[in-house]
């Protein structure tokens, strides 16, 4: 291994959303909207973000279209399906898809994720997600949205299962002996015999175990329970924090959940959004910024903040403060973003004008506009202060903004020796380099042996 | 349009199934066993059937391992996201996945349908299946399988559901306007507000319309209650049919049914299945069939009918008779399979050997050992004495036994003028000669503006 190799190397994740984060990226000349219904398109961000050498690349995913449909360019795809396409395109890039604990049953989804592992030859990856929206219950029989503790619990369910069927088939269980005529060996593939409050799985999984043994596992909640849940389970998490003293917060906060749980640091890494605006000068990246913010469709944003903080703001003056917003208790969706915006926009005393014009590019995630120096000077900055093991980059505009993230910033992180310049393994697991799940994978074994 | 192109044309699927359809084959020299954990294999498969200008490939599942294990070769990939990789690296060929109405929600299965649709550009087709298996029930908290009758009703319910959600985004709806900011149109996207016995759903789907509106639905069960469900939903059925005669029965029922329905005949494709060995001579086909019949376990084969038949013949004798079999209202798994492995075991008197020979390059479906002439002859007698409307074409062996088919028996087909010489359309619907679902298709419109 080089020696820069074995310096701490940061990880990149890159987050696609149709046609870019920015709410208002559809309608900007630098996108072309018709894009968000082309499997071409994000089938060429996945190989310009393996021409970067990132990470993975990772689709959020939410089961309602929403009261908004007149402005959201919102997910044609479902996030597997798709990534298994793009799979087909790409060598390496790792591949995460969003899928709710909430809505499905493990059994189906984790053969889904084991599919996507074998499709990919182990670049799969899992984010686990309990579904905060309000309009998602009803596509499914119920009448309320579950509780947010009820939730979690489900979820911290759902996954003891989806890993102890990924488990159900040992390593080295399939045989495929010709001679023998033994396909695999039954004892070393396993019922399951789950008996729990929300789930009742005999298993074994109908899938062979996958090349990287489970997929990675990726959580993006930042409530305490949201906390709980990703110290037990992520290997990656997904967070959005506005200031590199509330980045820090959250890292060593998480960090210091884990021994309980009998894990190490080094094994989750913590990834919170940027929005970039990358420009040849700092005047130039603000200006392209201010041409985003001017095409926001004020009445969109007032109901994306509406449901941001679970108030009805569609009546509300723009260039008043916000009214008096509820307890923190009392909020059933998502916790941390709630807490976010609310300290955003009384931080600086904001107009619910401002305020919309901040959310504008990430939704709450921080947004940087600058020069790539710049940018990589920040990334760095968190990166050796201790709030990021990586980033989570979510491209305002697409394809341009990851294109010149890939093109203009990573060369700069790979020049100070914090990005690697080469993928040194081939699976998910490898490039987040974290110990591969006990054992060997069957389908590496036999993809390698071709 | 052409001259031969007016005639009636035959309609020709790829039934695919790991290294073949015959139990053994992945003992066989002609196979690589390796090949049923690798994406690579199915994805040349779908290049092969693309070659041969075929309508479509499609995959089995079931959502259990099933006692079988050392034998089985088994399902590794979960259809949807399989075809989706093999999508990617095709144009034409359609894309038909099987999926259950009694395991799945249906606001889920309608989105990865959809998604498909939209990935592949219009070839999506759903297998619908009830889950006939005694294993899967297990797998979803459930003690038994739920009754023959109860999962048809659910099915119904299901399928209702889901052409409401496909439908719930009417053709036109997406406007993508950049200048006024409209993404969709509101007025056109609706609400389905279903209540039924089975399922509650609000909708609108999470996924706008797709090329071909909704997949391609197709059935594969063949009882009383399977044939009226296909009268109602199906526009292509896979059957299992071991004379002519039967074939000509089946057919003339099942298009009998339809108008009750208020369809006409050509809107529902009977495509019996066949399982092609194919040799220079007859004799030599039928040498590589003994070939392949020499290397069945006896053990797997007896567990494998013991599962058709809902009895216990593992500790039966291999030269006797089959004993007494239960009455067919008995029958809670796969009737029509049921029945017609009964009626082959009386009509020839066959030991319990004798049937396992018969049984194992099918299950059930015919097998055929001649010339490719022989077997042009045979497709075109079932297609011209109202048999059939085209083929399931089940290859014992992969990829072999699909490349000497596309090689030698399609140009045969072709050239007697009952054959497509190329693709007429886009979708699989336009393969398979269908009424386009009501109105355009937004997807396919922007993919044809590029
Ligand atoms: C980067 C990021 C991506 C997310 N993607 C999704 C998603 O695709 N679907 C979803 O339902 N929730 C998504 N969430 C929301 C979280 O999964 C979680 O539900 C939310 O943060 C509320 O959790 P909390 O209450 O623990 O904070 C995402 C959050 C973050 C930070
Ligand atoms: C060609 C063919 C393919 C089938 N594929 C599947 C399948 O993938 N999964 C499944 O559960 N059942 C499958 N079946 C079974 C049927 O869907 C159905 O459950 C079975 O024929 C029993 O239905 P019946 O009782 O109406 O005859 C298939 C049947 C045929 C003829």
């Amino acid at each position: 291994m080089a020696d820069e190799q074995q310096h701490k190397q940061l990880h990149l994740n890159a987050f696609l959303m149709g046609v870019g984060h920015h709410e208002a990226a559809w309608r900007h000349p630098r996108t072309r909207a018709q894009s968000v219904l082309d499997v071409r398109h994000f089938q060429a961000l996945g190989q310009i973000a393996e021409r970067g050498r990132l990470d993975s690349v990772f689709f959020a995913d939410g089961l309602a279209v929403g009261p908004r449909i007149a402005r959201n360019t919102l997910a044609v795809f479902e996030p597997i399906t798709l990534l298994s396409a793009i799979a087909a395109v790409t060598e390496r890039i790792g591949l995460i898809a969003t899928a709710s604990t909430t809505y499905n049953d493990p059994y189906t989804l984790a053969r889904k994720f084991a599919s996507l592992d074998h499709i990919s030859g182990g670049r799969a990856g899992w984010n686990i997600v309990t579904s905060a929206g309000v309009d998602e219950a009803a596509n499914y029989g119920l009448d309320v949205r579950p509780e947010h503790e009820k939730r979690y619990a489900r979820a911290s369910e759902f996954v003891d299962v989806a890993v102890k069927l990924w488990q159900s088939w040992e390593s080295g269980s399939v045989l495929l002996d010709e001679d023998l005529g033994v396909f695999a060996d039954p004892k070393k593939v396993h019922a399951i015999h789950h008996e729990g409050a929300h789930f009742r799985v005999r298993g074994p999984l109908n899938s062979p175990r996958s090349p990287q043994g489970r997929p990675l596992l990726v959580q993006a909640g930042s409530s305490e329970a949201g906390k709980e849940f990703a110290a037990r389970f992520a290997e990656a998490v997904f967070t959005a924090q506005q200031s590199l003293e509330d980045g820090i917060d959250f890292y060593t906060d998480l960090k210091r959940r884990l021994p309980r749980y009998g894990r190490r640091a080094e094994g989750l890494k913590v990834l919170p959004g940027v929005v970039p605006f990358i420009g040849g000068t700092e005047a130039e990246a603000r200006a392209l910024e201010s041409e985003f913010t001017e095409l926001i469709s004020p009445d969109y944003a007032l109901r994306q903040l509406s449901t941001m903080l679970g108030i009805d703001l569609t009546e509300h003056a723009l260039d008043a403060p916000l009214p008096p917003l509820p307890p923190i208790h009392a909020i059933e969706g998502n916790k941390s973003r709630y807490q976010l915006v609310k300290d955003l926009a009384e931080k600086d005393s904001l107009t619910v004008r401002e305020l919309i014009g901040r959310l504008g590019g990430g939704r709450g995630h921080r947004t940087f506009a600058g020069t790539p120096e710049q940018l990589a000077d920040e990334l760095q900055l968190w990166f050796e202060a201790g709030a990021a093991d990586g980033f989570n980059i979510m491209p305002p505009y697409l394809p341009g903004g990851l294109e010149d993230f890939v093109t203009e910033v990573v060369p700069l992180l790979q020049k100070r020796g914090i990005f690697r310049e080469e993928y040194e393994g081939l699976t998910l697991r490898d490039h987040y380099r974290l110990e591969p799940v006990d054992g060997g994978s069957d389908g590496q074994e036999w993809q390698a042996a071709q």
